[in-house]
C-alpha cells in the first residue's frame, strides 16, 4: 500500500534542519506494510500546503503529514485542512482536554497560543501525543486517510509506535505486517557483500528482502519479510549468512562495536584498559558511552606525546628513540604499560599518524600500529588509512574495537577488512 | 528567485538514507540569492520522474535535481531529461572524455556502465564534476533551467561551490549574493536568545535577517544580508549582539569549542590535560580531534574507578573515602594530579554521575564536578544535568571545556548558563 508524506516548514526549506522526521516515518510505516512513494516538502505557505494536501489526497490512500500542528502562527496544517476540506474549525473537547492537562503538568496557565491547537476541522478526529501539548490530526478526504503528526522529533517517535500505528490498523486491518532483521557488520563494504550474497546465495528466495545502509563505521544489513509465514526462510537465509560472513557480523539493532566488546567482557568478569595516541581518547569515549561499563573499564591513557607514553606508560626510552613511537615495539610496550598500570585483563594500544601533518616517507600520514590482547598474548598490527583526521580516528578505533571483539571470542588471525571481493 | 528541487533514489522512500543533500543545496543556494520554495522527493521510477519534471518546471524558473546520475540501471536523470524534451540521448564528448579520464586515473577500463555516463540528451550541457565519474547537466525546458546533481554528497559538495554556482551565475548575473555570518554559542537556549534580541534590538534592522540552528551542544545564530550595501548595518549588530551576549558567543563557522580552547593555548604556548571520570576520553577526544593538537595537548587520563583515581592521578585515598569520588575535593585532586604528571599548565578534571544508576540522595544521576584553571587558581564548581547518559556526557565535556575557554580569556565567574531569560 502507497503512502505519499506531507512535511511543512521554512526551516526544511531553508536548509536549516536536515529532515529526519521523513526516515522516521518510513521506517515505522514499512514495519506495518506501507511505503513511501512520494514526499514533497514545503514552507509555511497556506496556499502551497493546500494545493499540495490536493494533489496527494488525489492519488494517494493515505497521506501523512508532518509539521505545522504548534501553537504559532506559523503552524498552517488545521486551517489547511479545513480549506481543503470545506469543515470549519471548531473547538475539540478531546484536544481541548489534552491542551488543559498539558498546561496544568507544566504549571502554566493555557493561553490563546495554546487554546488555538484545540481548534480542529469538524468531522476530523485525534490522534493522541503522549509527549507534546499539540494532539494529531484524522481526517478523511477524498477517501484518502490524512495523519497529521507533530514536528518534534520526540513526539513523533512516541505517536509513531503508539496512536498514528494504531490509526493505520484501524483503517486498514488487512495490512500485513513486515519483520526486519537488522545485522551490524564491521570490515566489509557493501558492495563486497552483494557480490557474495550473488555468488553463494543465487537462489535467494523473493520472499526476504535484503537492503544495505553503509554507515560509517558499520555496515547495516536489513533483511525483512512480510509475514510470520516467511520466518523460517529468513531464519535459513540468516544462517547462510552467517556462514559466509559471520565473522563480520557484530551484532543487530543498537550493537555496536564498544557495546559488544563491553558485554563480552562482563560475561567473563574481566577487564580493559586503553593507551590510546593518534585516536586521542576516542576509544575510552566509545566504552565509557556504554551504560555499565565501569564493571569492565577502570582507566585509560591518552599518550600524545613521547614523554608522556614514557612517565605515564612506562614505555621504555631506547625503543621511542631506536624504533619511533609510531612503532609496533611501541604500541606493544604501551598495551603492557597500561596492563600494568591499570590492573585490566586486556589492552587496546595505538599510535599512529592521523595527519595533515607528521607523515613521513617510510611512515605516511594513515599509519598505524595497533595491538590488543592480553599481556600472555598481545598481537599487533600495522594498518594504513590515508583518510581525513577524523575519518581516521573512527576507523582506528573500529578497527581497534572490532581486533578486541574478535580476540574475545577467541580468534587472533588478521581479518581480510574491507578486500574480499569473494569468499 | 524561487527555486524546486526534486531528489531521486529509493534509499530516501525507504527511510534507510536520511536526507542531507537537500540542506547542502539550499544553504549554498541562499548565498546567491536563491530560496527552495518546494522539495518532491520520489524514488527510481521513470514515469514518477518525468511526471514531475514536467509539474516543476511549468512552475518554476530554476529546478534542481539530485541523485540518479550513476552508472546502475536505477540511475534515470538521463532518460528522465531525454524523456521530459523530447530529445534523444546522445554520446557527449565531454562527458566520455571526463569518463574516459576518470577510469585511467582509477586504474580501471571503462566499462558499459560506466559509459552509460556519457550519454545526455541532445541540447543538454555538461557541469563538471572534479570528483566522481558522473557528469552534472545542464539543460533549458520550458524556460526553466534545470541543472542535474549527483547523490554522492562529497560530489555534490564540491559541485555546489564551483561548477553549479557558476552555472547559476551564468545564467542569473543579475542575482544578489546574500552575505551570511554564522556566530556559535554557547549556553544559551535559543528562545532566551530570542527575548533577548526582543528586549534589547527592538529596533533591529529588516535588512539583517537572523536565524537560529539549536544544536547539542552549539547554538548557531545566523546574520544574513541581501547586499554588501547592508555591511555596515550588520557589523553594528554584531556589535550590539557582542555587547548582550558576547561572552556566550565562543566563534563563528566551523569554530567548536575544543578548536577555540586549542587556538587560545596555541596563541600562549601553553598546554592542557585532561583528568575524566563520567565524561569517559570525550574532551580528549574532542581536543585531539583538532588538527595541530600535539603542540598544545600531551597527556589525557580516563579514571574510572577509584583505585585508578589514587594509583595514576596520585588522588589521597582519604578524599575519596571521607568526600566521595563524587567531590570538590577529588576532582581538584584528579586535576592537580594530572598537572603534576603531565607538566600541563592548565587541567580539566570531570567527576559526576552519568547514570543511568549509581545516583542516591545526596547525589542523584547527573550530579557532576568539574575542576578547571592552573595550579595556582583552580577553580570548581557542581552541576546537575539529570539526562540521558550520552546527553550528559555532551554537555559536560562541552561545558568543562567553555569554562576553559573563559579561564583563558581572563574570566573566572560563572556563567548563568542556560538560565538568563534577559539581561
Amino acid at each position: 500500500m502507497k503512502v505519499a508524506l506531507l512535511l511543512t516548514g521554512n526551516e526544511l526549506m531553508t536548509g536549516d534542519t536536515v529532515d529526519s522526521n521523513s526516515s522516521r516515518i518510513a521506517q515505522s510505516l514499512a514495519l506495518q506494510g506501507f511505503d513511501v512513494a512520494h514526499k514533497v516538502t514545503v514552507g509555511d505557505d497556506l496556499d502551497l500546503i493546500v494545493e499540495e494536501l490536493k494533489n496527494l489526497t488525489a492519488r494517494y490512500g493515505i497521506v501523512i503529514v508532518n509539521g505545522g500542528l504548534g501553537p504559532t502562527v506559523d503552524d498552517l496544517t488545521a486551517e489547511a485542512l479545513s480549506m481543503l476540506s470545506g469543515q470549519p474549525l471548531i473547538e475539540n473537547p478531546e484536544a481541548l482536554s489534552h491542551v488543559i492537562t498539558w498546561c496544568n503538568t507544566k504549571g502554566v496557565e493555557a493561553n490563546a497560543a495554546n487554546l488555538k491547537q484545540s481548534f480542529l476541522p469538524e468531522n476530523s478526529s485525534v490522534i493522541a501525543n503522549p509527549i507534546g501539548s499539540a494532539v494529531g490530526i484524522q481526517l478523511v478526504f477524498n477517501e484518502c486517510l490524512l495523519l497529521c503528526t507533530p514536528g518534534v522529533p520526540s513526539e513523533l517517535t512516541a505517536m509513531l509506535g503508539g496512536s498514528v500505528s494504531d490509526a493505520l490498523k484501524r483503517a486498514f486491518p488487512s495490512a500485513k505486517a513486515r519483520l526486519v532483521r537488522r545485522l551490524k557488520l564491521f570490515g566489509m563494504g557493501e558492495s563486497a557483500l552483494q557480490q557474495l550474497l550473488a555468488d553463494h546465495c543465487p537462489d535467494w528466495p523473493e520472499e526476504v528482502t535484503v537492503g544495505f545502509r553503509a554507515g560509517a563505521p558499520l555496515l547495516e544489513l536489513k533483511l525483512e519479510i512480510d509475514s510470520m509465514d516467511s520466518v523460517d526462510l529468513r531464519n535459513a537465509c540468516e544462517k547462510e549468512l552467517e556462514t559466509i560472513v559471520g565473522e563480520f557480523i557484530v551484532g543487530e539493532n543498537d550493537d555496536s562495536l564498544a557495546s559488544v566488546v563491553v558485554d563480552l567482557l562482563q560475561q567473563r568478569k574481566q577487564q580493559i584498559t586503553v593507551a590510546e595516541s593518534c585516536t586521542g581518547g576516542m576509544i575510552a569515549s566509545q566504552l565509557t558511552g556504554v551504560s555499565g561499563v565501569s564493571s569492565v573499564f577502570e582507566a585509560g591513557f591518552v599518550s600524545y606525546s613521547n614523554a608522556i607514553k614514557q612517565t605515564v606508560l612506562g614505555v621504555d626510552n631506547h625503543l621511542i628513540e631506536q624504533f619511533g613511537a609510531v612503532s609496533e615495539q611501541v604500541v606493544r610496550a604501551m598495551a603492557l604499560g597500561a596492563i600494568e598500570f591499570s590492573s585490566a585483563d586486556y589492552a587496546i594500544a595505538v599510535s599512529g599518524i592521523a595527519g595533515p601533518s607528521g607523515g613521513t616517507e617510510e611512515k605516511p600520514v594513515g599509519t598505524v600500529w595497533i595491538a590488543w590482547g592480553d599481556r600472555d598474548n598481545l598481537q599487533s598490527h600495522r594498518f594504513n588509512y590515508p583518510v581525513s583526521r577524523q575519518f581516521f580516528q573512527t576507523m582506528v578505533s573500529a578497527l581497534a574495537l572490532d581486533l578486541m571483539r574478535r580476540f574475545l571470542l577467541g580468534s587472533t588471525s588478521l581479518p581480510d577488512y574491507f578486500q574480499r571481493k569473494s569468499h
